[in-house]
């Protein structure tokens, strides 16, 4: 017999589920749009190649989908945009008319053990901007992931907005505390997990790297002083002037100028992609039940590069239905989600012919019906429709069909009344504003 | 180097083809709403177990990409979205208020050559009733796909609709000219590909196969006749009087009672796939460049019953985005699609916050502004503009940023005006609608 379950770690969405997709992807459309932005797609499956050029290793070899087609190409189900869209300009590098302004909500499939806001399948709004060399794409792209919130109804303190500088953690692993190469990776990727880790364990894991590079014990001191820091100001003064950390003031003070309060400084934000070259930044939902990263993004300008073309400016984020979702109902910001059906139109006897033209006619104005000819019991019938939550119900037997009328019965409140078609459709859309 | 392809065989989506694919699902999703149908998704990745039960066996063994995960599973792209949805109402047998109405319109991939029509990956609308056991069901899924047609503007003489029965199909194989079950089946099989072989091949193949099954060749000539009558009236008596004509009669007849005139009885229709049970529907294009299958479907009452539930009453239809668009092509009816964005804001010297505060304004308003603060050449900045088809652009300088005004001008006929931005705004939206 076969199983009823979707593959692991995926998710049916019958359309109860659908209707609240649908929403939250309308919300992200029209926001981005606003923008000027474009709305691309590519295909779900890649050469692997795309994804061993630049992304974390780890997500090549452990997390991704990836198999030898019967043409013996090495193939992946996508599991993140930025590859794919990098491809995509590069294709048309020339062409294209900059800044191009480009977003995509694609499925991304991570080979990985399913949990609360972390599944094999989601989809992810992914918004990127091109050409634009100065911080006006960042702020642009942070105004976006603010939009977004506060379109969905989100308040300022709901969500907190963390920005760092790769170009300033590399100073400062690399320059400051001399760690070479080998090591600063190995402590910027401890530093990436270390809200999911033990104090203790953090401490000690960077301990063991600094031993391991010969420097003194003293730096391990100095990294987890310099990572409580939580305001530029309070670094120590021969960081606190390098030029990176100016850029990202510059940023701040631009999302304060633009009404943005909730942007604030994280040093331990590192994101997980190899390819970002600059400024980062992350949207946390501030409940505590649900610390959880939302949105992420930042700029990587080398990436359309690897394809043999110039390389471009690029600025870009994405933002996940998972953790968008929880977001949503954490905060209790979900609205009531009408369905889009409005009439259950109800044939009694043998009076098909007649309520398909009614159900025409009703269609032509804008109404969408459902038609119901099983010969059930009309209780059993009111149920289905109440069950479906669809507002109207309309009956069609040998009087209505003789003398051309119908009666409109409205769920909420049983109102009744026999109508002709014109002025049935007519409340039913005035209803529906 | 990285390649700047897509995946053999699948597309890329640049924003102008993106365009016209929501159009057409659009066009698709409004539809289908005005007859009560409800969106649903399931996972692009499924057990393979689930094509191997009823799927045709060509698909799963030659045409499916499938691997085995991780975890040891065997897994598959989807090729199709009908084991999917029969799972998914299994899994909801009894909660389900019946007639249930779902569609979706989810990506497909099949392991094919490409050519003009066939793509490995492609869109495909699907929609199903569930729970209707009357000839109602194929009536209204006939209707939608006529009015999918008549809303993208054809006329009913640019496609046809083609019916036939598959239990007419088995009665006059096994019963009529009393073929064994093998032989019967190679014979549908051939007779599937028909008219993509010249007549003299698909003759002498089905002289063999009748030779095969030990018939006299007199039955070969018999089934060639048959196979040439176009009209149900036309056929042998016996054949004339089986009960499945009878059925399909009745729905012709039901169609031409609600202005369905471009409906014909072909006696060679017989669907690829094995779990149609009754009366199956395809539409063609009629212009003889392009005549292909644009959509297909038919009655499946057993596949549901297949995940250990009682079986419901299933019709459905495919239609997928690859010949749509063909289709839509060859007739010219594909209309000018607008771009989203309504307004490039050139920021002309230092003016950037105030063009923010501008921008933002615009958006509240409900138009869509692309903001430009590159500094480069106006000229240059225009002819941007005019690539993404944006209509207006609005110039915003230092005169501008002090008097609180904007420049507006209309890219159709260079028509320019200094403006408050509440009157910009207004001729912006005006020009919309």
């Amino acid at each position: 017999m076969l199983s009823i379950q979707p593959y692991k770690g995926a998710r049916d969405f019958y359309p109860e589920d659908k209707r609240i997709q649908k929403y939250m992807f309308n919300v992200l459309r029209s926001v981005v749009e606003q923008y000027g932005y474009e709305e691309y797609d590519s295909p779900v499956l890649e050469s692997l190649d795309l994804y061993k050029a630049k992304s974390g290793q780890e997500i090549v070899n452990e997390q991704t989908y990836n198999f030898v087609d019967r043409g013996g190409r090495s193939v992946a189900i996508r599991p993140e945009m930025t590859p794919s869209v990098s491809r995509m300009v590069a294709g048309r590098r020339q062409e294209l008319a900059y800044p191009a302004r480009w977003y995509s909500i694609p499925n991304l499939w991570r080979y990985e053990r399913p949990q609360k806001g972390r599944l094999r399948e989601h989809w992810q709004l992914n918004v990127d901007v091109f050409g634009i060399e100065s911080e006006h794409a960042e702020v642009e792209l942070i105004q976006i992931a603010d939009s977004i919130f506060r379109t969905f109804g989100a308040s300022p303190d709901q969500y907190a907005i963390k920005v760092n500088s790769r170009k300033f953690v590399d100073y400062l692993f690399h320059d400051f505390f001399k760690l070479n190469k080998e090591s600063a990776h190995k402590v910027i990727k401890l530093v990436d997990r270390m809200h999911k880790l033990e104090t203790i364990k953090f401490e000690s894991s960077l301990r063991e790297i600094i031993a391991e590079s010969k420097l003194e014990s003293v730096v391990a001191d100095e990294i987890i002083t310099i990572l409580k820091v939580k305001n530029i100001e309070y670094l120590p003064l021969p960081v606190r002037a390098h030029e990176s950390l100016i850029s990202l003031e510059s940023l701040m003070n631009h999302l304060k100028n633009i009404g943005i309060t909730n942007c604030f400084f994280d040093i331990s934000l590192m994101r997980g992609f190899d390819y970002y070259t600059d400024i980062v930044f992350e949207v946390f939902d501030t409940n505590p039940e649900n610390k959880r990263s939302i949105m992420g993004g930042g700029r990587y300008d080398g990436l359309v590069g690897l394809f043999g073309v110039n390389p471009v400016a690029t600025v870009g984020f994405g933002l996940g239905d998972v953790v968008l979702l929880d977001f949503l109902n954490t905060h209790g910001l979900l609205p009531k989600i009408e369905v889009e059906t409005d009439v259950y139109l109800i044939v009694l006897g043998n009076n098909f012919t007649y309520a398909s033209g009614v159900a025409s006619d009703l269609r032509k104005q804008g109404v969408n019906v459902a038609v119901d000819s099983s010969g059930k019991k009309v209780g059993q019938l009111i149920k289905n429709a109440l069950k479906k939550k669809i507002p109207y119900v309309i009956f069609i037997g040998d009087n209505e069909a003789s003398n051309k009328k119908i009666v409109l019965r409205r769920l909420a409140d049983n109102h009744e009344t026999e109508e002709e078609v014109s002025s049935a459709s007519k409340e039913i859309l005035d209803n529906k504003q």
